[in-house]
C-alpha cells in the first residue's frame, strides 16, 4: 500500500477546514473573494516573496504569521494592493481585522493575500460586504469556490488533495493555488494556500513548507524573479488526531513528503497553465556535481524563451538547450553532456558527449515533440545530484494576453 | 565643433581597410560569407562570450587575438559551428588558415566568426571556394557587403561610421554588427566587428573595447546570458597618422569615446531589430547608489517579458516596471522611486515616491506609449550613478519566428 495518494478534492475535504467565496465586482465575471478558516486552533507557516517591493498584504501577513498561530486567510483577486502606500496597508489590515471580528479571532490570526494589477487602491466598499457575506456562508455551511476566486488570468482553478496513511490512521493535505502570468522569467503573482489536519509545531511546519516550496514552486520560477505579492501559506489543525512530536518522528517525514507532493501537483498545474501555454515543459538535470548546479541548469533551460518557443514549434532545436545550459552558471563539462527529448513514455537521445547524434527527420522524435508534456532530460555525467524544473511553451497567445492586460 | 560625428558608411570608409562578401549557399538567399582586411599592420582586441559552451570559432579567435596583432576577420552566417567537436575546431582553423594564405598573413593573424544553427558541421566544400573568391575581390577592389553577409534573422544590415577630430586631424571608426534572436533574455549570437585608422597599443585597445562593450552591447543583454558564438572584435591600423601613445594621451580619451559611440549605435540598432520587434525600448536608471545597481535595474526592466509585452500593447502598466525593479537585485528604496514614460521629446511622470499618480486615460501618456522609441526613466533618488539599457517590445512575431527557426 502506498503511503500517499492523490485524491479529487481540496481544502474543504480536510477535517476542520472550510472555505467560502463570493463575487463583489473586483474582476469581470468570476468570483473574486475567498476565505479559508480552520474551526480549531492551528499552527501556521508562510513563505513570502523575495521581491524588494512587497505588496501591503504581504507585509501584513508576514507580521501575522510570525508567531505561527494564524487560523484564517482572506484573499482577493482583481487588485494587487501593491504600490498603494499607507492606504494600502490600512486596507490590508482592515480585511484581516474584519474577517477576525466576524470569525471571533484576533486580527493577528488572519492572513491576507491580494492579486491583480499593481498600483490601484482596493475598493473597500465592495470588499467589506463581501467578507461579511463569506463569514455568514462559513457559519451556514455554504462552502467552496476558493480556488476559483483567487484566479486572475488562470484558465482553470488549481487544487489538490493528498491523503497519507500513518499507523492505520490517515491525515490529509488540501491546497489551492493560482499562477499564470508567465511564471518564467517574470513571475506574475503566485499564491498557494495549504491546509492539513495533521498537527505539527510551528518551527517544524515552517521548515517542511520551506523545503517543499524550494523543490516545487521555486522550480517553476527563476530565483529572485518573484512578484510583489507571492506567498505560500499553510495551516495545520491536528483534527486528524495525528500530531508530529519532533523532527525524528516518522510522521514528520510523511508530512514533509505529503507537503512536497501537494506542492508539486499545484506547481505543475501552474506551469501547464502559463498564459497562452499549449504544453507543460519538464526539465530534469541528472548527475550534476551539486544540487545547486542541477537547479541552476534546470531552471535556466525551463526559463529560456528560445527553448520555450522551440517547444511550441515542436522544433528539435537542442542547440538552444545547450546554449541555456551554458549561460546557466552551472558547473559542467560541455564535452560530456547527453541530452534527450521525451514525453513521459520514452526519451530520445539527441546529443551524446556534447555533439548532436540524431537527424532532424526522425519519426520518433517528431512524436515526442508533439506530445502535450514535453520532457527535456540533461545528463551532465559529472556527479550525483539531480533537479527538476517545470515551465510551459511560449506562444503567440502569451504575447496577446500580456500586451493587453490592464487596458 | 563637436569632436565626434556619426556619418553614413561603414568599415570600407576607414582608411586602410576593405571588406568583401559573397553568397555560397549556407543560408537561403542572402550573402553568407564576409571578409574584413587591413592593408597595413594592425593591433587587435576582442571580447568573447562568457557562455560555458564556446563555439569552435570562438576558441580559435581567442587564441589568434591573444597577441593583439590580428589583421583580418573571416565570418559566415548560416551555421554556428558550435557543438561540432574536433571537426568543428579543424574547420574553424581551416577558414583562418585559408584566408591567411590568400592574404599573405599568418593563420594567427586571422579571426574567425560563425553564426547560425548550433550542432551541424559547416559545409567546407562551399566555404573554401567562397573564401578564395572574397580574397580575389579584396585584391580587385570589388568590396563591401559584409554587414549583409553576417545577418541571420536580422531584418536590416547594421553598420556605423564615426569620425573624430583631434588637433585638426581626423580618425574614423567603422563597424558592422548582427543581433536579432531576441537578445533579451536569451541571446542569439551577437557579432560586432570594428575597425579604426587610429593607432593604439594592444593593451589600451583591449581596455577601451572592454569598457565600450560593457556600457553598450552588454546593456542589450542580461549578464551571463550570452550565446555560444558571441564576439566583438576591433582592428586598429594607424592609417590616419594619429597614434595613441599612452593612457594619459587626450587622443586615448577620444578613441574611447568614439568606440563607445560606435558600439552604442550598433547596440541600439540590434535592440530595435529584435525578432518581431515593433519598437526600441530605452531604459534609463538615475540616481542609483552605485553603477552596479543602476545596471542591474536597467537590464532587469529592459529584459522583462511582461514590460516588453506591455510596451507592444502600448499599455501604461508601470506595475510591471516596479515588479522587475524589485527582483533586479538592485539596492533601492521602494518608497522613493519616481517613474516616467517618455519618447525622447518628453517624459510623463506616472509614479511619484513609489505610488501611482497618473490616470490611465491620460492623452499625453497615450501619445508617448504609441511612439516607435519608448523610454522608461526610473529615478531612484538614492545616489549619483546612472545606466542605460536597450531592448525591444515582445510581439506575436517573435514567437512565430522562434517557434520555426530550424524546421
Amino acid at each position: 500500500m502506498k503511503a500517499a495518494i492523490v485524491l479529487e478534492g481540496s481544502i474543504d475535504d480536510v477535517k476542520g477546514f472550510s472555505t467560502a467565496s463570493t463575487y463583489v465586482g473586483l474582476k469581470r465575471k468570476r468570483k473574486d473573494l475567498a476565505l479559508i478558516v480552520s474551526h480549531r486552533p492551528t499552527t501556521a507557516a508562510g513563505v513570502f516573496t523575495t521581491n524588494r517591493v512587497k505588496a501591503a498584504p504581504v507585509v501584513v501577513t508576514m507580521e501575522h504569521f510570525a508567531r505561527g498561530r494564524a487560523r484564517a486567510i482572506v484573499a482577493n483577486s482583481g487588485g494587487a494592493n501593491a504600490c498603494t502606500g499607507e492606504r494600502g496597508l490600512a486596507d490590508a489590515r482592515r480585511m484581516a481585522g474584519l474577517a477576525a471580528e466576524l470569525l471571533h479571532l484576533k486580527p493577528e490570526q488572519v492572513g491576507v493575500a491580494s492579486t491583480g494589477i499593481i498600483g490601484h487602491p482596493l475598493p473597500m466598499d465592495l470588499i467589506e460586504p463581501g467578507i461579511v457575506e463569506m463569514a455568514a456562508k462559513i457559519h451556514s455551511g455554504d462552502t467552496g469556490g476558493a480556488a476559483e476566486a483567487i484566479m486572475t488570468t488562470d484558465s482553470v482553478p488549481k487544487q489538490v488533495l493528498v491523503e497519507i496513511t500513518h499507523r492505520k490512521k490517515t491525515f490529509r493535505i488540501g491546497g489551492i493555488a493560482k499562477g499564470s502570468g508567465m511564471i518564467h522569467p517574470n513571475m506574475a503573482t503566485m499564491l498557494g494556500f495549504l491546509a492539513t489536519d495533521c498537527g505539527v509545531p510551528p518551527p517544524l511546519l515552517r521548515r517542511a513548507l520551506r523545503a517543499a516550496v524550494q523543490d516545487t514552486f521555486n522550480m517553476i520560477t527563476v530565483d529572485g524573479d518573484t512578484s510583489t505579492n507571492d506567498m505560500v501559506l499553510v495551516l495545520a489543525n491536528g483534527a486528524s488526531g495525528l500530531r508530529v512530536e519532533d523532527e525524528d518522528d516518522r510522521l514528520y517525514d510523511k508530512l514533509r513528503m505529503g507537503l512536497q507532493l501537494a506542492c508539486e501537483e499545484l506547481a505543475k498545474k501552474i506551469a501547464a497553465d502559463g498564459e497562452g501555454a499549449s504544453k507543460l515543459l519538464e526539465v530534469e538535470v541528472r548527475r550534476a556535481p551539486s544540487e545547486k548546479d542541477a537547479k541552476l541548469a534546470a531552471r535556466a533551460i525551463a526559463g529560456s524563451n528560445l527553448v520555450k518557443a522551440a517547444a511550441y514549434g515542436q522544433d528539435p532545436n537542442w542547440g538552444r538547450v545547450i546554449g541555456a545550459l551554458g549561460y546557466s552558471g552551472a558547473d559542467f563539462d560541455p564535452e560530456r553532456v547527453d541530452l534527450y527529448f521525451g514525453n513521459g513514455l520514452g526519451d530520445v537521445k539527441v546529443v551524446q558527449d556534447g555533439t548532436g547524434i540524431r537527424r532532424r527527420d526522425d519519426k520518433l522524435l517528431e512524436q515526442v515533440l508533439a506530445s502535450k508534456e514535453l520532457r527535456i532530460l540533461v545528463d551532465l555525467k559529472r556527479g550525483k545530484k539531480a533537479a527538476k524544473a517545470w515551465g510551459c511553451d511560449l506562444t503567440e497567445g502569451y504575447v496577446k494576453e500580456n500586451a493587453m492586460y490592464t487596458t
